[in-house]
C-alpha cells in the first residue's frame, strides 16, 4: 500500500517586473509567482508525487501557500489508491468543507488552494497511469467523468444525465482525434506582443514575428488610454495583415457604459474578441456590454471563480468565448464542469494561459475537450506566451502556431528543482538584494 | 504628528463546537473565531488604536490573519490624520491594488482582510472624533459619504450624483431620528432559538422566551431534512403565537429546483423570509427561486462578497431583504455602497450578525442607515444572538427586543485583553489540551 505522506510547499517568484513582460491595464508590474505544492508519497519511486500550484503576481504568494498547507490534513496519511479512485469525492469534500467554504465561498485564495491540490492529485493520477493527463481524461468513461463534477448548484442548467449524454456524444470518433492531435497539435494564439509596457516598435516587430511563426491570432492589452489603444491597434492590424485575428484585452478596467463606448471606438479594427471588459463577477454587466457592442465578441473567465459563475454568464448570454483558467477554479474537477457547461450552451472554450505554468497544465484540458467532448478545434485556441517555460520539467511546446500534444505522464506541472532553488522567495539567489 | 506604527494581530478562537451553538445545515460544528487586528499609533494615549477583525468558524483563521498582515505595509509609518482624512481613497487603493485583486478578485480571505483593516481604521476615526461610529457617519455630509464609495463597477446602477441625492433626501429630519434612536433603540430579531443542534424542547422554550423578551421575530435553521423542518417550524410557530415573525435559514444547502420544492412545503408556516436558499453567488438562481416561491420573501447577503454582487442581486430582482455583513465585504466603505444600492432599489436592509462581534459592529451601520439614509426602521431589524458579547470592551446591548444605541466612541470592535489571552489559539488556556 502506498501512502500520501504530506505536502512540500514552495514560494517561487520570478522577477518579471524588471522587464514589464506581463504588464497590463490592471497589473502594471507583476512578479509572476507560483505557490507550489508537491504531494509526496512513500512509494520507492520518488517520481510518484503530485505537482500543483496557484499562480499569483507576487505579493501574497505566501498567503496563498498558507492556504494550500491548510489542506494537508485532508490527504496526509491516506491510502493513495483510495484517494485517486475517487477524485470526484475529494473535490466535493474540499469545496463543501464548511470552514473552507466560509473563507470563500468558492473563490479567492482558499478556492485556488483547492485547485492547486486537486491539480496535484491529477498529476499524480496521470503519472501513476503512465499517461499525459489529457489522454487519461479522454479515455475515462462518460459516467466516470460526470462523477467528477459537483452538480450541487448546477442542476438548473446541467444535470448529471445531460452531462453523460454530452460525453457519450463527444466520445464518437475519439481515437481518430487522438491520432490527429498527436500529429497536428492544437491551435494557439500569441499574447507575447501585446503588453502595455512595450513600445510601438516592439509591438509591430512582435506582431509580424507572430504571423511569421504561424500564429493565426494575436492579443494585445488595451484600456489605459483610448488614443494609445487606437494607435496600437492600428500598428498591430497593419503588422498582422488582414488575415490574422486581433483580440483585445482590457483586464477589467471599465464599467459598463465606459466599456461600450470604448470598444465601439475600437470596433473598426475588427477585434476577434474583447476580453474582460469589466469585473468578471459582474455577470449582468458583462451581458449588457455584449448587447451594447454587437457584433464584437465578448470573452471572459480567467478570474471567474467557479462553475456556478460560468453557469450564470452562459444563462445571461454574456459570453461568446469561455476562457477557463486551470488554477483559478477548484482544479481539473471544476474545469470538467466548465467544459460541460460550455458544451451544453454551445460556447467554445479558449483557455487563459501564460503566467507560471498555466500553458503547461491548461493544454491538457483543451486537448481533452477536443478529443472527448467538443470534438472540434473550430473557433478554439489556447493562449500562448513564450515565457518561463524553461523552468518546467516537461514544458509546453508550441511550433507553427500549435501546441504539441504532451507525451510525458502527468499534468506537466512539475517545476525543475534548479528553478525552485534559484527563485525561492525571499531567500533564493534571484532575490538576493531584495525586490528591485 | 501622530503616526501609525503597525499592526498587532491575534488568532482568537472560541470553542463553540462543544455546545453546538452556531450549528446549521452547512456548518455542523463551528468554533467561532476572529482574525483580529489592532492598528497601533505612537499617540501617548494607548486608547488611540483601531480594532477590527474578520469572523471565521475556526480552521483557516491563521490564513485569514496572514492576509491581514499582508496589508500592514499600506498603513505602517503613515501619518494618522492623513489616512483618516481619506478613508475613501484608502478603500479604493486596497480594493484595486493589483496583487490583492489577483488573490480575489474582491472576495475571499484577502477581501475580508481588507474589511478588517478598513473597519479598524473606522474604529480609530470614531475614537479620534470621540463619537460612536454610527453618529460619526450620520453627521458626515452627503458628498463625504459618497466619496467613500468605489463606483468603478456600479455606474450602471448607481452614480455618484444619485448617491448624493439619496443622502441629501435621507438627511432631512436627521436630528429627530438621532434623538429617537437614543431613546428607543433599533429593532432586533433573535436567532438564538433555532440552531439545528438544539432539541425540540430547547427550540420551544427558547422561542417562547424570545417572545417574552420582546422580540418580534425569531429565525430558525432549516435544510437538513424536510420532515424535521416541518416539525420544527410547527413547534416554533406554536411557541411564538400568531403575531411574531418566523424566518427560516437554509444556509445555502439547496439548488434551484430543490429550494423551490422545499420552501413550498414550508410556506404554510408563513415564513417572514427564507434566507440563503442557495449559493449566495448564484444571482440568477436566487432570482429564479424568488419567482418560484412567491409570496415567500427571499433574503440573502451574509456571504455576498462585494457591492457589485449586491448590485446584480438587486438588478435581477432576487431580493426582498438585503442582509449585509459588516466583515465579509471591504468594511464600512463597501457597506455604505450596499446601503446606497438598497436605498436606490427600495429594498430594506436587515444585517447578518452573531458570530464574533458582528452584532457589535453592524449595529452602527443600521443605525446610520436609519438616521441618515433610509429614514425609517419599518421592515428592518438586526439579527441578535446572545453569545460571546462578554468578550467585548463595549458589548452590544439588546433589551426589550431592541438594540440600544452605543455611546462609546469607536465601532464597538475592541475585544477585551483578558479574552485575547484566554482564547489565543492554539496556546491560550481555553485551548490547552487541543480541540475537543
Amino acid at each position: 500500500m502506498t501512502k500520501i505522506t504530506g505536502f512540500d510547499t514552495y514560494d517561487v517568484r520570478f522577477p518579471t517586473s524588471r522587464t514589464l513582460a506581463g504588464s497590463d491595464a490592471m497589473n502594471p508590474a507583476p512578479d509572476y509567482s507560483a505557490a507550489y505544492v508537491v504531494i509526496r508519497t512513500d512509494a520507492p519511486d520518488p517520481a510518484l508525487a503530485g505537482h500543483g500550484f496557484a499562480f499569483t503576481i507576487g505579493p501574497g504568494n505566501d498567503v496563498q501557500l498558507a492556504a494550500i498547507r491548510l489542506l494537508e490534513p485532508f490527504l496526509a496519511g491516506r491510502d493513495l489508491d483510495e484517494v485517486l479512485a475517487d477524485l470526484g469525492g475529494l473535490g466535493r469534500r474540499l469545496v463543501s468543507d464548511s470552514p473552507l467554504h466560509w473563507l470563500g465561498p468558492s473563490c479567492g485564495v482558499v478556492h485556488m488552494a483547492t485547485g492547486a491540490v486537486l491539480n496535484a492529485c491529477w498529476d499524480l493520477a496521470a503519472r501513476r497511469a503512465g499517461q499525459p493527463l489529457w489522454l487519461l481524461l479522454a479515455r475515462m468513461s462518460p459516467e466516470e467523468l460526470a462523477g467528477l463534477v459537483d452538480f450541487r448548484y448546477l442542476a438548473d442548467a446541467l444535470t448529471p444525465d445531460e452531462a453523460v449524454e454530452l460525453l457519450e456524444r463527444g466520445a464518437a470518433g475519439r481515437e481518430d482525434r487522438i491520432a490527429a492531435l498527436r500529429r497536428d497539435g492544437y491551435p494557439a494564439y500569441s499574447t507575447g506582443p501585446g503588453w502595455l509596457g512595450y513600445s510601438d516598435q516592439q509591438l509591430a516587430a512582435l506582431c509580424a514575428e507572430a504571423v511569421a511563426d504561424g500564429f493565426g491570432q494575436v492579443k494585445i492589452k488595451v484600456g489605459a488610454a483610448l488614443a494609445d489603444d487606437k494607435r496600437r491597434c492600428a500598428i498591430a492590424r497593419e503588422a498582422l495583415g488582414e488575415e490574422a485575428g486581433l483580440a483585445i484585452d482590457a483586464n477589467q478596467v471599465w464599467d459598463v457604459p465606459t466599456a461600450i463606448g470604448w470598444i465601439t471606438e475600437l470596433a473598426s479594427f475588427r477585434p476577434a474578441w474583447v476580453e474582460e471588459p469589466t469585473a468578471p463577477f459582474d455577470i449582468l454587466g458583462t451581458a449588457a456590454i455584449r448587447r451594447g457592442i454587437r457584433p464584437v465578441p465578448v470573452a471572459t473567465g480567467e478570474h471567474v471563480a467557479n462553475p456556478v459563475m460560468f453557469k450564470q454568464l452562459l444563462q445571461a448570454g454574456a459570453l461568446d468565448i469561455m476562457q477557463i483558467d486551470a488554477c483559478r477554479v477548484a482544479g481539473v474537477n471544476e474545469n470538467i464542469a466548465n467544459l460541460l457547461l460550455a458544451a451544453k450552451f454551445g460556447v467554445p472554450v479558449c483557455p487563459h494561459a501564460g503566467g507560471v505554468g498555466l500553458c503547461e497544465i491548461v493544454q491538457h484540458l483543451s486537448m481533452f475537450d477536443y478529443v472527448a467532448l467538443a470534438g472540434t478545434t473550430e473557433g478554439r485556441q489556447i493562449e500562448w506566451i513564450d515565457h518561463l517555460h524553461e523552468h518546467f520539467a516537461a514544458p509546453a511546446v508550441v511550433t507553427g502556431g500549435r501546441y504539441r500534444a504532451p507525451g510525458t505522464p502527468g499534468a506537466s506541472t512539475e517545476i525543475r528543482p534548479e528553478s525552485l532553488a534559484e527563485f525561492a522567495y525571499p531567500s533564493g539567489p534571484a532575490w538576493r538584494g531584495g525586490k528591485i
